[in-house]
């Protein structure tokens, strides 16, 4: 449990090997509000391995309410070759239902775009669902554009194996 | 310049910091292909500091065909916290016009969904402009899905200085 900050009850700091319970609450919570609550298969090991180990493959922000962990902003990076530096990758970004309306999601993207000014990183950038008005007018607030004429494209499972020719 | 290969005109090959220069013209070749010329900021220093220092943030598989680099693919790394794993994300897949219709591009691929397979990676993501109907054929060929309604939103300049509250 973080120190509570007796001037606010929101603080935001970076998250530390133990709050990996709390970090893998949140992204499943966040699953099941974007109805896929069956998609996650990370574990504790693997948000371990992968989040505080020697070379860390991602970063988390926590925004803790009168010291209770209630959302979290979790990113890597990219690279882009037009401007020649890594740029962020905003990858989730979620508060608790009960805690929305506090500003608490603008003060974790704040916390990322800082990181971005700090490190001279030209962009950040994130995936938003194209019905989610709510979240893209919220953005484009912010001064964020849409991509309207980008799309994803995704490689997995046999057809990435047969691309590869290193599986039967 | 690289050993020619005696059996087969087509070597992919990882890039070393001597490539840089050729990787940089290809990078700009990208982008006047892409109507974007102008948007080139990398520069050589650039591009050895964070694709060749002690944490790179990018890699690069040249396509050599016989001794000359006609293509290249560009990843980095990306986390999907639903897998718990850490993705590759394709920056850049290119091959010289002049050297198109002989399966450049689709070796650079599968040599990148090969990285894929050995690290455990569970997907290989790129993005697509949405109007580049022979690409996507291609692409879905190959067992890639497109997201239709995910699109991907971006903060720079100003707003990314605003929000971070690290500017003036």
């Amino acid at each position: 449990m973080s120190q509570v900050n007796p001037d606010h009850p929101l603080q935001i700091r970076l998250a530390m090997p133990r709050d990996v319970p709390v970090i893998l609450e949140l992204i499943r919570e966040l699953a099941a509000f974007e109805k896929e609550p069956e998609a996650v298969r990370a574990t504790v090991t693997d948000l371990h391995r992968d989040g505080f180990g020697p070379v860390p493959r991602f970063h988390v922000f926590l925004a803790d309410w009168l010291g209770v962990s209630v959302g979290f902003a979790l990113y890597c990076y990219n690279y882009s070759t037009w401007e020649g530096h890594h740029g962020i990758h905003l990858e989730d970004v979620y508060v608790r239902p009960e805690y929305r309306g506090r500003g608490i999601g603008r003060r974790l993207l704040s916390k990322v775009a800082s990181v971005a000014v700090v490190e001279g990183c030209p962009r950040l950038e994130w995936n938003v669902l194209d019905w989610n008005n709510p979240a893209i007018d919220f953005y484009q607030g912010m001064g964020a554009q849409i991509s309207p004429d980008w799309r994803i494209m995704r490689l997995t499972g046999e057809a990435l194996c047969r691309l590869s020719e290193r599986c039967d």
